[in-house]
């Protein structure tokens, strides 16, 4: 088991990451001065895996654990699942120095982490994020909220846990297509920050879609400290934070094209990383043969790009939201090569036009 | 105009205080960088008072203030009124960097305070306090929330201002009763903090409830010093902050003993200071001469004791929650004369049954 440490101005707590270190949770607790009584909030697929497992080990540590199991799926991240929640831990008489636990994906991470931010003013908050992309991605940085029917994400708040809890072991009952959703920001990471995570990826994609955790633990890790070094260099999504934005100004407009169905947020991305690369490579200051590389792996992890039931416009519309910004230019990093990033604020509107067609242009 | 800093660990920002300077708020939002368009959240009492002045002075100085309007009163901390107001927000398009004016009493500072603290993960918020309670109280703190069914102020954050403006002109229009009701916490303050102003408001209760400003203003600035240097040493309600509390355990006993009807929460929190200033009494640390004082003062406000509805065992039934309390030791800070207060860990439950049988046999 190893640990990285998220060190903010305010706060600081670490990241536990290792393979098969489930049993050690609740002496982690301890060690944190986690009061016995507990709420453990998560969804009916991990509940089915987990949850039994989770009771056990945690009552048999002197833990009373209590858990809440929403339906799996973004429609929980609602205000109606939110209120119902409060009414279960004041219900269980759950205080104010007592906690709650996330345990699931980003959905639950989100969820729980608002009601952990509200709930009597705040209560301690503990992930435990059983998902890749919510254990390289959505537990990290304190982004916490739900949705509301005009818009994804429009209610939260910054929150932090207390500790993050990592097991990769969680990822060998991930369907696959969730393990796709977070291979591609471990690629976007690798085309970001970080060359080694790229080529890793490259060399060793088979494996990896085969759920081998000999080598997905190390891409775990690498991501995570690719995502603290940057949410501890700017904490409140200001300019460097929004490196981490590359691929989802594109992805955000598939996804938002396609009613956020068909396509999950993490295919999206993949498209929207090779999208907004071409730019780049248009604008002449990414190299073909890195262009074709990125383009080549996010298309051999197999997810196919929509292009049958996506209307070119509508994704345009979502990402331009009105007219008035098609002269307006866009604030935006662009990978130089793959490992290295630069921002421009001058992206027009015309640049994600062609990338988008580029897109359907393909096979 | 005076200024007072709310000076904490991670922020720290200015209360405004004067008589009459309603019209230099505009130009106190840009020294603070406030952008042009902004929500305004207030009450219809409010808002028929002083909504149309409040748009003109800033529509007047170039900005583009859009109203919200809820109904006056606890029932709008709800969370049902707060999704309504999250759709008006994102309706008018409020973006992250622009900011929520919450103009009104307490209810109005608690519900645009959570709403600021949970839009978008947070807006710029700006108290107008036009309350006594809510301009010497509820608006210095950071304590922003709404109820539950089940409780009240069961659901909230630590949520700071940008400024808070306090303009004592707006009590002018304040029902008497809402004037007796902050006048519970100057009282409060006086007995936990400052003799001076136990001794003003004794002496000039009648001007006070005639609305007096000229011996008022003085009242609110005094009660804001005590109430930030406070919130400074102890921020998230630590010990020292349970120095507020004095009146609060008995208040809120029969507050919610009257199921929070009949009652308003500074009146029952008079009826605290009394009841809890028995306790110290009985214990012989505070002399017989400051506990007549208090008692005095309170009941020549001239609110009534409710005792012919309400039932002694419900309110010790509130206090206490369940049997369990009973035989526990209670955490309270007891004056030990006129302006100074005591911690002790040891107050029974039959002390606090005492003070509320002598509260009862008060006519």
């Amino acid at each position: 088991m190893r640990k990285i440490f998220l060190n903010l101005k305010n706060v600081k707590y670490p990241i536990y990451i290792g393979k098969e270190i489930f049993d050690r949770f609740p002496q982690i607790c301890k060690r944190h001065g986690i009061k016995s009584h507990l709420a453990v909030i998560t969804d009916k697929i991990v509940a089915d895996l987990y949850l039994d497992e989770f009771l056990r080990l945690m009552t048999k540590n002197g833990f009373y654990p209590e858990p809440i199991i929403v339906n799996a799926g973004e429609s929980s991240k609602s205000l109606s699942v939110v209120s119902k929640i409060y009414t279960n831990l004041i219900e269980m008489k759950l205080r104010r120095d007592e906690s709650v636990v996330a345990f699931g994906g980003g959905v639950i991470g989100d969820l729980a982490g608002f009601i952990s931010a509200t709930y009597l003013r705040g209560v301690n908050l503990i992930h435990i994020p059983t998902t890749l992309l919510a254990q390289i991605d959505s537990s990290i940085g304190g982004k916490v909220g739900i949705n509301h029917k005009l818009g994804k994400n429009l209610i939260g708040a910054f929150y932090h846990p207390v500790f993050i809890f990592t097991d990769v072991a969680f990822l060998k009952t991930l369907p696959k297509r969730e393990l796709i959703c977070g291979l591609g920001e471990v690629v976007k990471y690798g085309v970001i920050m970080d060359k080694e995570i790229f080529k890793t990826v490259e060399a060793e994609l088979e494996k990896i879609l085969n759920f081998d955790l000999k080598i997905i633990e190390p891409l775990v890790f690498k991501s995570i400290q690719i995502k603290t070094s940057i949410v501890e260099k700017d904490e409140r999504e200001k300019k460097l934070r929004m490196i981490l934005n590359f691929g989802h100004t594109i992805g955000h407009g598939i996804e938002a094209g396609l009613n956020y169905k068909r396509l999950k947020h993490g295919e999206a991305v993949m498209f929207g990383i090779v999208g907004e690369s071409f730019i780049a490579f248009e604008r002449g200051i990414l190299k073909k043969d890195d262009f074709e590389k990125i383009k080549k792996l996010v298309f051999k992890v197999g997810v196919n790009f929509p292009k049958k039931i996506l209307a070119k416009d509508v994704v345009l519309k979502h990402i331009g939201y009105d007219k008035k910004i098609y002269s307006e230019r866009l604030n935006m990093y662009l990978p130089v090569k793959i490992g290295k990033m630069k921002f421009f604020n001058d992206v027009g509107f015309g640049e994600i036009e062609r990338a988008i067609e580029f897109l359907f242009d393909q096979n």
